[in-house]
């Protein structure tokens, strides 16, 4: 294999074999292909595409380049969820002990947060004692006792996906479809679990820029997953406006606890409603949904969903303390109340704004390396469809910064009002999955 | 400057800024910028093309780079010669010094050849004794006393094209009209002369397949070179055919001593006649085409042309006994004459072909590494238009290698022939200049 013939297969159009792709992959996680020619292949991969084939290998070499789990010993049909990522995204908090709670199995690895959206991982480790770092073994044995467990990706999972991910990241060419789809579907496929029920989001606070987009890259995956023998299923979810009340990681934690006793923002527990009766019937534990909306119903309200919740912190070394008392949180030094200086109806709230604005507050990194602070962020006191009075709270920023006030102004422009009334967004607009060879999408 | 961000601003079709790309070009000679950013760049830079204007910021950023020739010193018009390359191209041996026998002074800086095309310095470099690395005061006084000089490029003439080139080359990245343009007039620009002639070659045994992309490219080079105050103009030349009958080291250089006695091929000479006669009005030496072309044609004739050669020769050390008895020179060790096995007319030779056929007998390199033996190569007895009957000698191959037997039936394919009768192509089928902001094309 020449690999300057290979990058000019591509730019011309041409398709890459499996044994080409296989190659490529192999031989640059072997060194063997310097980083100068990968990210020529990637550039030209953003503007020609990929098919379906070549979707299907470049997705199976990631996956060869590891070693996937095999969770075989665990009991049950285990069921994976993926977000693309967006603002106040706290959805694996709830959704995985409420299924759990109902008797799906949830071995779940996860990320952290980069730039205006937040990581599951940072979320948990804000209760004191959470550990994400679990051996294989007590991976295993939480998910068994409890249920689920959720845990960081190891280096060996899908290595092939962390060099090239790193190297996307700074060459311009994380946004192409194939590429995308591949990067997360071969992490899912290596976690090794039955089904996988993706949350494509779109819109300003999120990955993907519009639902056309949304729409491909949904497919694209469960494609993939479908094409490995996987029941995979993905939902369109609108990240128009911040996800429920909380941005920033305690924050998000006590909003996820108040969830769980049945307290939950509508919008989020209308999409943890909506995505956990897929979950019961990709897993086959129901087969109706309306009955098992019901049931994840009763399980938020009567405290069985927060039991699990609290048995997965238990066992994660977590201090559950905190989850029973959530006055014991630490608070942020400063807080700015944000009172509204217009009446009328909020019409939208610049989701992508509030998540860089939370980010400067300590939420989020900018870069790798920076800490995160977990008291820092914001909590909305206003949604879309709410009727403000002028002086009405609209939100708090919290940080432990000094200087901070100038945020306030910011965060004042990022709601939008309108005269006459207006009416909050569906959160799910899709669900995507395939019965042989074609998608079925079921509008909401 | 993020790299990153101007990578992303290409990518989606972006302009880059005059600051911005020699940001870009100073940061990768400095090694501020990764090999694999700068090829992620090249690579959208070929899908997404440049303008006008980038193409000027980068041409002139680069010519920054390195240390430009002052050739001040030199009396009389500086006029330099480039040809994209072709097979069998000896052109600058015969074009120098004929125009420089009629007063044109010629400071020319050359290449060695790569792959099927033939590099001027390693011809030259076949007459014992020759150097083409001279000091920068050898190289000034050999032009102000003989007419004429040709030398290597130095490593500090255009750094930047140097480790760009070398880049390009392994990443898929050379096919790219403003790129390509850039670095053929970066160098032309640094070596200081005041007129520059281009010989843009296209068909099967040159860098441009079409017609159409050899004038795009033309036209982008003349741009360049007005653009920085210097009289450019491009040939158009077609290589459906080797030029002249020669191909290798010192079988060029034998056609190029016979062409200077006046006894060349047509194709060949017609060539010499039409640069030349372009290159003395760009001097302003001649304002007369007809006048030029019959002066250069005596100097073909009456020896002058010939004593400026060996001068010239002598000048830079090279041994002029072997070029007033080419038959000093050594000869291969094995020959291959190939007689027609079809009678008809000679309707094509697949130059391509025959350049990769002389690169395997020994004539050329395949990697930089490569050792050339000078004497290897192929004589055609035979051309476009020409009638062959069968058992007549159409080429000999010249090899110092073993076992290169299997070559003569490949070396047969080449020629195609035709039942009825077939003309040969003019060589020069263009001349590009512009007057004002308008190209002025004038066809042959």
């Amino acid at each position: 294999m020449i690999m300057t013939e290979l990058i000019e297969k591509k730019k011309n159009g041409g398709k890459l074999t499996r044994e080409e792709i296989n190659d490529i992959i192999d031989g640059y996680c072997k060194n063997g292909i310097p980083d100068y020619q990968m990210s020529a292949l990637l550039m030209a991969i953003c503007f020609r595409g990929m098919t379906e084939a070549e979707t299907f290998y470049l997705t199976e070499s990631m996956l060869n380049s590891g070693k996937a789990l095999d969770l075989s010993s665990i009991p049950g049909i285990k069921c994976d969820k993926h977000s693309t990522g967006g603002v106040g995204d706290k959805t694996s908090l709830v959704l995985c002990p409420l299924v759990a709670s109902l008797g799906v199995k949830v071995a779940k690895m996860s990320g952290r947060g980069l730039g205006f959206t937040g990581g599951t991982l940072d979320k948990l480790e804000s209760i004191p004692g959470m550990r994400v770092n679990l051996t294989p073994s007590e991976f295993f044995e939480t998910v068994k006792k409890v249920g689920m467990a959720i845990v960081g990706q190891s280096a060996e999972l899908v290595p092939a996906d962390k060099k090239l991910y790193a190297l996307r990241d700074v060459t311009a060419t994380v946004d192409s479809i194939p590429l995308i789809a591949s990067s997360i579907m071969s992490k899912k496929l290596a976690s090794g679990s039955d089904c996988i029920l993706l949350d494509v989001k779109y819109g300003k606070g999120a990955f993907m820029p519009t639902k056309e987009k949304a729409e491909a890259l949904a497919k694209e995956m469960v494609r993939i997953g479908e094409h490995f023998g996987k029941d995979t299923r993905a939902e369109i979810t609108s990240m128009e406006q911040p996800l429920g009340f909380a941005i920033g990681n305690i924050l998000e934690v006590e909003e996820a606890i108040d969830t769980l006793h049945g307290k939950g923002p509508k919008d989020f527990v209308d999409l943890i409603l909506h995505s956990g009766t897929t979950m019961l019937l990709q897993s086959k534990l129901y087969d109706n949904a309306e009955k098992a909306k019901k049931a994840l119903l009763a399980n938020l309200e009567n405290g069985k969903a927060y039991q699990v919740f609290k048995d997965f912190v238990k066992a994660q070394g977590g201090d559950v303390s905190y989850l029973d008392d959530p006055t014991k949180f630490p608070k942020a030094l400063y807080s700015f109340p944000i009172k509204s200086l217009k009446s009328g109806y909020v019409k939208a709230i610049d989701a992508l704004d509030l998540g860089l604005i939370s980010m400067e507050l300590g939420a989020g990194r900018e870069k790798k390396e920076d800490v995160i602070d977990p008291t820092a962020g914001i909590v909305l006191a206003k949604k879309v469809g709410d009727v403000v009075s002028k002086g009405d709270l609209l939100m708090t920023l919290y940080t432990e910064r000094a200087n901070m006030r100038d945020l306030v102004s910011r965060a004042l422009g990022d709601y939008e009002f309108s005269d006459t009334e207006t009416t909050s967004l569906p959160v799910v607009e899709e669900c995507i999955r395939m019965e042989g060879d074609d998608f079925i999408i079921e509008k909401d």
